[in-house]
């Protein structure tokens, strides 16, 4: 009999770690979890028994074992990463990671590199690439509807900012979550980043200042293709989760704006009301989740390449190198700087 | 060991009753799907192989035998409706129906009274209450942040006509498609209509008219409470699916704008250009068929009145009697003349 | 010496002869203002002085037979328009008259007949046609963007009511406000009315139910190309002025919303807030009322055909009457019930 | 007998010369214009012909030493705008100068000096601040609506590129279009630039590449408050002038978006379509231009202060040339380098 579905294990039952076990379970019609992995051994159990997956460990290696794996997410912190993709790679295994592969270059290439040599696919969790919203913009692009890509503008602002102990493991506000905007910006400038320029400050949270992080950044880059992309960053935007993107080009230009739970809009006395964005990622990028998964599955199924790899991850982390640094001695600092390798490397 | 699932046969595999089978097995906790039931064999089977429901049946009878099934989708063509509420009931099956109930007074009251007479509950499949927007306007009614209701538009238009043989079935335009607008003024009145008048024509297509039926009207609804409603509809919007409603009352207005694929704004040379709707009823509504679902699931878990009762099926019915009537006389027409019991229901 | 400019005389220095006086003085450079009229002689004098006009009256027959008022603007009580264009089509003036013309018939009647005899020109004051938005919607249409018209729906809501002196002396709302928007419906759908229905109430204020009038409508319109118009009016937004307009055809959909004094939107932990529309029509329609009276002067310089001729004013009153009709006889009226005429003229 | 106009005189009669000649005539009551100045005796006669102004010279100094001047509007090139402050200074004529006061930071100081030992009041032609759309934002900020200034997005783009005569006598990108951003900048923020960083580049015309300028810009400012401001610039957007702004703080966010000639939306097969916006700074500042006078005529009546001063020319002019050595130099520019006295200064 032939065996018709990609049989994943998933180590980390996160946030991050539901949803993909959600999605895989639930939506995905080609892959089924028979494994999953964590610490929080009474969790485990009660999403196992939830979503019907046979098998639970605590030791991540324990699952790689098991022959019936043919695909492992991860969703572990940050740290375990690289050692989980080498030991992933190892047994054969498909890899999708979530970001960022690691907070070290040396290691992410390293990673990288062991991935290629045991010949699987490694995905990195850029979620966002998946959104209709960016997705359409870029689209728009690549159909060549605003013309010469001249200026890109990311907003992006988080609700409210984590505690202090995610802060402090974070790698900081660059590492963490500007690195999904560097990503973007490679993405729909289809061009890669040369220079960083940033000027970032804590405005929100003297906490966030007390933990040597930053929580507000306006962040400038330059590209091979002599335009320029400017982010803004929030660690706190009270009316909600704040995802736009704008490119200016010599033919136009494309925006997208925020999605609402509801279309409403409600007109009395004093003015005219509509609803808050959804509020934060879970709810906001539901849908890319279930479309990078199931990106991921067709990849590894149809042996083609993965639309995210490595190298992805790879960039996307020296850009957030540079723009730390950038911050830290006010001065825009070159990608080569950070690492030789990069600017050389093709946008996948 | 205690139950945890309600446990469904469906019966009908078109359209809407996929949605219901898709919804019950992968997005609702609560339920399960142990046998389905059509005529189309090839096809049961492969739905059935596809979302692992255990046993299938051409005869609904069989279905309804079964002890293990708690409740029922009714999903088959409108004219076997009744039988199959009528012998459901009498098994003590909780029953779900697609609108309409049936295309006549007699036989729907008939079936309402089984309904009551068995002691289960059966829910009408008016899905749209349970959009987010349309919800979210009945929250804001309710919320008295429009005070008292003056006057409702409600706009609905189909993408693109049916065919022949579906218009010839279906009962006319107001059985057919208007129903949903008819059961939404009640909703979001919370008043019931006493008189309609309709103004009809045939201006999309001309078999329209020929199978004896109207593709575009104009609808004046009179409430019990003083209010008006104005329904439009068309058979055919090359824009996409036109859902829209407002509400204005003597605090101000509330209204709901269509739904999107995705928010992106291209501004070009000529103009600034945005999304068409979602372009059909499966896209457009399909969280509301999940809602729905869940809140039958729920009122018989709980034990609780459904939200949208036989009594609400009868009564959408005859308004949309009424303004049949209305249409072909072009006068205005009492409820009162198409079935006297009808004015003094409440609203469920 | 060739004399360059349009002179005009104003009789009546109410809101909207002010507005009058206004644009003919700065806006429109081929118009001047020799002479105005009214019985409050020290609002008179203060407006004379305040434009630099040289002759007041307090008797509109002493304006008229000024040698040098080549054209009048009648912006005084309605029931006095009749006799004043009377005597200055005698006059050989050309004529703007506020609408309507009157509210009898056979005055309206009268008043044509004697302006074509006389050979003037007569405009009446249906400003809203030269509205930047309603032109855009009209352009858009004539222009086959829209395809064959199918529903037209216009929604009219006034702040707030007048006093109840005015609504008594005003014919009724649909003489006096919706007159407005069976012109719009006469202009954007290029066909007649061939029949009225209409729901009409009192929800806004009892004081408007005893001075026999009606506060709330919903009015249905047939037309002869088989189309039909829904308007909805209420004499009480309390959100402000809300003027809105939709036509839908067989290739697609034009609408136009609500102007404000500014484009600002506001994001706070409660919603997203944006401005109110401009509150009433001298601010909503400043514009169309420059461009209205521009018509006017550029008709009557160039002697071509005012665009909203005595015809016009016509037919929009033989609806309005209609409308009143039906509203009290819960029945559609055929406008050839309230004058024979109507339904074979054309929209001019 | 009291005199109740200010008498001006205009020296200048290009585009933005009509524009002030026209608002003084026509719009604002409390206004003359007596005499006006160019070198194109022609156009010159035609402009006084056409607005009724009584004398006309071709010599500034002329007009100046009239007596019944009471302000002059200095619209001429910003070469000669030094001396004729100097000049209308000395003669005790209040003055309304177009921006830049001049290209050099020494002319203006000068300038601003003579102003004030003179006594007489001098505003600067930032009409941007009166546009209402930026006046709501400012209002909005000043209300505390959003909190703590975070971040502020400036977005200006030009539908097309000057002619090259034009770019090459106008002092760079910076100076002559950016400047209006800069004043913005500080207006929105109500704090003092200290540094400025810009990426600059030449995408859209080699032509302004080859006259020594930029054609594209993104620029950071950073503010005494701890803020940050970003503009985006550029001399070309196909899709017409884009002028928006965003003000992102602790409590929420305000933005302000284009202004379209009207508000339709047209629905068509392929998309949903509105209007462009509308197309360059005549159009789109047109009421900011007659408030600006208006409260320049306002300040000098009632002798308060200007809203705009010498003070706001220096400062945004110090900024655009820190802006133009960033963006050679490629590094953070502190306005200190430029300009020693500047931070200290207060906004007025």
């Amino acid at each position: 009999m032939k065996r018709s579905k990609l049989r994943f294990g998933v180590v980390g039952i996160g946030r991050i770690g539901k949803i993909h076990i959600e999605n895989l379970v639930n939506r995905i019609p080609g892959a089924e979890v028979v494994a999953v992995c964590d610490v929080a051994t009474a969790e485990l159990e009660a999403i196992a028994a939830r979503f019907g997956i046979g098998k639970t460990f605590g030791d991540y290696r324990e699952l790689l074992d098991l022959p019936e794996v043919d695909a492992v997410v991860i969703c572990s912190p940050t740290n375990l990463h690289y050692q989980m993709i080498v030991d992933a790679a190892a047994r054969g295994k498909q890899i999708f990671c979530e970001k960022p592969i690691d907070l070290s270059i040396e290691k992410v290439q390293a990673a990288n590199q062991e991935v290629r040599r045991r010949g699987v696919r490694m995905m990195v969790g850029f979620n966002r690439r998946f959104d209709p919203n960016f997705l359409k913009v870029r689209e728009t692009i690549a159909g060549g509807l605003v013309g010469q890509p001249h200026v890109l503008r990311i907003t992006s602002r988080d609700p409210g900012p984590p505690p202090e102990q995610y802060i402090r493991a974070s790698g900081g506000i660059f590492l963490d979550m500007t690195i999904h905007d560097f990503d973007m910006a490679r993405y729909l400038m289809g061009s890669e980043v040369t220079e960083v320029y940033t000027r970032a400050a804590v405005l929100v949270d003297p906490m966030i200042g007390k933990a040597g992080d930053f929580d507000t950044a306006v962040i400038t880059l330059t590209f091979e293709n002599g335009a320029f992309a400017v982010i803004d960053n929030s660690r706190k935007a009270v009316y909600g989760y704040d995802q736009r993107v704008e490119m200016f080009g010599s033919e136009g230009m494309v925006t997208v704006t925020n999605n609402t739970p509801d279309t409403h809009i409600l007109c009395d006395r004093v003015g005219i009301h509509t609803a808050l964005p959804l509020n934060f990622f879970l709810e906001r990028y539901a849908e890319s989740y279930q479309r990078e998964m199931r990106a991921f599955v067709d990849a590894v199924v149809n042996q083609t390449p993965v639309p995210v790899g490595g190298e992805d991850g790879l960039k996307a982390m020296v850009i957030a190198l540079a723009a730390g640094k950038s911050a830290r001695e006010n001065r825009p600092v070159k990608l080569s700087e950070i690492y030789e390798g990069v600017p050389t490397c093709q946008v996948s």
